[in-house]
């Protein structure tokens, strides 16, 4: 007779850079009851201290060898510096478990295999988010029903694949594995490219148009408010592969130009009804 | 002493043509009790049956002449067909008031200008709509809060400006007025630019990866699944501002693919941050 399956329940996780991300982990580790203790790294300690404030965390260090020994450890810090701090942690605690939440993959599986190949890291890419930034905005259930993509290589092992997929899935997430390249190609169109989209959508309106607008307008640049900052890292990521999904968006902008220019009904017609079958293919 | 001013009740409105938009005013006529009869005009007498049996018209007709004599008839049909619809009624009816609720008036309001020039005719363009057509899917509250466009020529009189602008207004919609050559320019970018948008997104978007997309996508083609026929009607109406104003759209989307071709971070930044800097002006 085997035991029935029980929540996973860790003794310390560590969250590396607590912003919306990382805060939302936190919560949602802590409504759940699935960690003894959830400790937050990173550099600045006013910005900690408000995640303790807001719940997300229970205590922060701002070294990463003070933290109390940590059985997973989520990277949540900008990609450019997610090798870097896998590599600390790795070092300080070769034991820990060691995963992200970055949103391109193929550059930083590669450095850190290449850097830190005894890290026992998998990348993930949970696909969640919001167009706020900061713990303070963090959502327990951000991760309910939502996907996680995880990016295992040849060299990674189940014992660290399945227990992260078990700690995405105990949040609420799905989860499915991808290899890091067909990862980053993928999200080009299905996530990175719409930001790109929205923002020049939003650039070329005048602004003393904006009471002009209607609901459509509203929806398709919403997420041009999000965080520049942290989408010019996720650009530059993975700026061959947004690069050509955007040129492959740009050659039918092209197309509707034409039908415009010679007033052309068949043409319209079909360029609409090639992206509405797209677009109902996916449901509302 | 004035006396307080009064809700407008019509005797008789008709609507010409019954779909989401006739369908939501006559939900709202009838809800708001502002008309003793709200009377469909179309060709589909099953379609307009089922209007009367969702509620949204008293009873039809399917010739025009037929219908008790109007008060105000709503031109909600296509926009291809609207001056002609305006010219029969206004031959039947010669003391009717007229309004439409299309997207575009240039065209439209200089044909009936030339054609029909004693109508009680005002161009109206309420900024309301679905991502569904048909009178079933009608709202009464479509109206509330929305902005209803008026687009009066030097030619009209305040005897049809004010009980047209009156009219939206008792259904719960702000109006402004605005010449039809500017109203076709603004919401060339404000309105028919993000179906090009949206739609080229997601016809861009392989089939096999729609279950990698995240919200942002999901909001930035929602308008993709719009009615194809409709879209095609407005786009041709407007085709020359449509195309000036993708112009400028697919020239910022161009900016962007240099900054990834060189992958330039300070470029990169700058157009983000000019698109959130428009669409945070808006609010969310």
């Amino acid at each position: 007779m085997t035991k029935p399956p029980t929540a996973l329940r860790w003794n310390t996780v560590a969250i590396y850079g607590v912003g919306l991300i990382g805060g939302s982990i936190g919560l949602a580790l802590r409504k759940r009851k699935l960690a003894n203790r959830v400790v937050g790294i990173g550099r600045n300690a006013a910005r900690l201290q408000r995640a303790v404030e807001s719940g997300a965390i229970h205590e922060f260090v701002t070294e990463p060898s003070k933290s109390p020994s940590p059985d997973l450890v989520v990277l949540c810090a900008p990609v450019q510096f997610l090798a870097e701090h896998c590599k600390t942690i790795a070092q300080h605690f070769p034991e820990t478990l060691i995963t992200d939440a970055g949103s391109t993959k193929e550059k930083l599986v590669a450095e850190i295999d290449a850097t830190v190949p005894h890290a026992k890291f998998i990348g993930s890419h949970p696909l969640a988010g919001s167009d706020k930034s900061g713990a303070e905005h963090g959502n327990p259930d951000l991760f309910d029903d939502r996907l996680v993509i995880l990016t295992p290589t040849q060299a990674t092992p189940k014992a660290v694949t399945e227990p992260i997929a078990s700690f995405w899935e105990s949040l609420g997430a799905r989860t499915v594995t991808m290899d890091p390249k067909p990862h980053d190609q993928a999200l080009a169109i299905t996530s990175h490219v719409p930001h790109i989209v929205a923002s020049s959508l939003a650039a070329a309106t005048p602004e003393e148009h904006l009471d002009l607008i209607a609901g459509g307008w509203r929806d398709t640049t919403r997420i041009a408010a999000a965080d520049v900052e942290l989408w010019t890292q996720i650009l530059q990521e993975n700026n061959h592969n947004v690069l050509q999904a955007l040129q492959h968006v740009r050659s039918t902008i092209q197309e509707f130009e034409t039908a415009l220019a010679e007033n052309n009904r068949d043409s319209l017609t079909r360029l609409l009804a090639a992206g509405k079958q797209r677009r109902d293919a996916l449901g509302s």
